[in-house]
């Protein structure tokens, strides 16, 4: 392509030897069109670089082959893998991608479905601030296109893709128990939303499986930044009786532990054990690297985007469906030699 | 907002009690509507939750309202900042943006741009994967709509934002050399694009004015993935006289090259110095810390926003605009303790 072409469909009618409204009929895929018919047009419009106007199209037929996705925060790391797996997904299909972050504000995530509707979006990918909310969740439910959930529960008519962050949970748990551990802090998210929920609930679990009573105190359930996570660290090492282990489990948060425990002059593997809650760089390449747990990110991106697709393509009501991926965890560094110390 | 409301224009008419003609003299801004029927037709919208179709609107006025950008990845974290700081002007500015990445293939940046005039995009902020290709330059020069280059030198007519990445790798490699070093290897990406052309301009020169021979084998330039620079490092450890220290200035590779430092059991500050050609988490929270060039990344989202939305607003010729942010050296860790050691 050099420049933008400007030939219209009166150039391309006028190349093939055509009608005007054969050459409509053609781009319309109207079942009328004999085949030499279609390669004429298709020939023409090739000669000529003749670009058919997106907006224009759209109007005649609703279809802007635009999705959209909404995520909290694009600098968010574990946030970009799942975008970037269903951007390869939408893009094959040929639809392009709008994305736009949420800050987890309710009032934008209805104001991006609004304009999401007006725009003639096909098809969104989301999260919801608030899994309780009816306003949000009655949006949800009736908005004009098909909706995939990612990472929330609570509208059982809606697609989703979910990781077991319950399983999760309880996994990091039961490693830092089986090191020695009773007093394990836990640094997690706001529980409105299902990973912090069922994160706080495998945490519990666990806790009641050990007969280990749980100090409320430990769990710390507000950080959605790494400023925050700094901050709740700080206070859990503050205590008189402070955690000997630490499971930063909200997303991508473990910088902000890691910044706070250098600033207490405490080293993670000697002065105290940790598990992150997400998997990245950091925790693998740490001195010592850390465990973590794990999921298949780039997966659930793919799923997410396939299903939506699917509902774009056949929007015959059918049975929601829910895709759940399994989590691990990824044991590393050297084991805590010992009981807790201070 | 509950549900997508339905009411059409008539219906806004009719409880306004308003001509149609009225109405939408309003909608579009008319100059000749009195304040009291804009407040009758403001009152009516809102009663009845009236959402004006955008895609309908757009056709009579040609404002899609929507700006794109294309990345070469999204799961870059230092390229998630800038977007992130842009899409927080476009937001505050009415614009929602439309996010692509092109995976710094030449075919993608051209098709990407013909979908974004399609689509009638009111503006592009991208780079491009070679600034010496004469179509990429021809089609971003004449494309129907502004654009804003990311960190991109060569096509002086179009308005750009870019860091002074040469000063940053003097920077860094006067660094190094001032701990004693003679042998960098320099792990960066490929040429084609300003910033590692620039990064590599800056080696040189420093070497120039220091009398140090360059040993070009030292230079590894393609590296656009973690993968890449995992492999350049290992290949660059492997030969005979291998060098004392490492420059890893490709943007966000940090963590192929401690992969590789690892599997070749050597400790960054221990048996090897580096500097990162980008700050990040991983960085600045490694043990020992690691010395990074740092740039303000969302000033550089705000000023490419800034600067397109400007050229939306006043579409009239006007000089092209460069704003050209500063990069500066972070030095961390424990200075390297003697001379080059094997």
């Amino acid at each position: 392509m050099t420049g933008i072409k400007k030939a219209t469909i009166r150039d391309v009618a006028a190349r093939a030897g055509l009608a005007l409204g054969t050459v409509s009929r053609v781009l319309n895929d109207h079942p009328s069109v004999t085949p030499q018919a279609r390669k004429s047009v298709q020939e023409a419009i090739k000669a000529l670089g003749y670009q058919r106007d997106a907006v224009a199209g759209s109007m005649r037929n609703a279809r802007t082959k635009m999705v959209a996705c909404a995520i909290r925060d694009f600098d968010i790391p574990a946030f970009a893998s799942y975008v970037k797996a269903a951007e390869g997904v939408f893009r094959r299909a040929g639809y392009t991608l709008l994305l736009a972050s949420t800050s987890n504000e309710k009032d934008v995530e209805l104001a991006l479905l609004r304009g999401f509707a007006q725009r003639r979006v096909e098809g969104v990918m989301m999260t919801m601030s608030d899994e309780a909310d009816a306003e949000l969740a009655e949006t949800i439910a009736g908005a004009p296109m098909p909706i995939v959930l990612i990472d929330r529960e609570l509208l059982p008519d809606v697609d989703r893709v979910m990781a077991d962050h319950q399983s999760g949970a309880e996994q990091a748990v039961q490693h830092l128990m089986s090191l020695g551990h009773r007093r394990i802090g836990m640094i997690v998210g706001d529980p409105a939303a299902y990973p912090s929920r069922s994160r706080i609930a495998g945490y519990r679990r666990v806790h009641a499986q050990r007969g280990v009573a749980v100090d409320e105190a430990l769990i710390r359930d507000h950080a959605l930044s790494n400023e925050i996570a700094f901050r709740e660290t700080c206070a859990l090492l503050s205590t008189a009786d402070r955690p000997t282990a630490l499971f930063v489990a909200a997303m991508d948060m473990l910088a902000g532990t890691l910044r706070a425990l250098r600033s207490n002059g405490l080293q993670p593997g000697r002065d105290i054990d940790l598990v992150a809650g997400s998997d990245s760089d950091l925790a693998e390449l740490g001195t010592p690297p850390i465990s973590a747990l794990s999921w298949d990110r780039a997966e659930m991106g793919r799923h997410a985007a396939e299903m939506l697709l699917d509902r774009i393509r056949d929007p015959q009501p059918r049975a929601p469906r829910c895709v759940r991926l399994p989590v691990s965890l990824v044991v590393r560094g050297r084991p805590y030699d010992g009981l807790p110390r201070r």
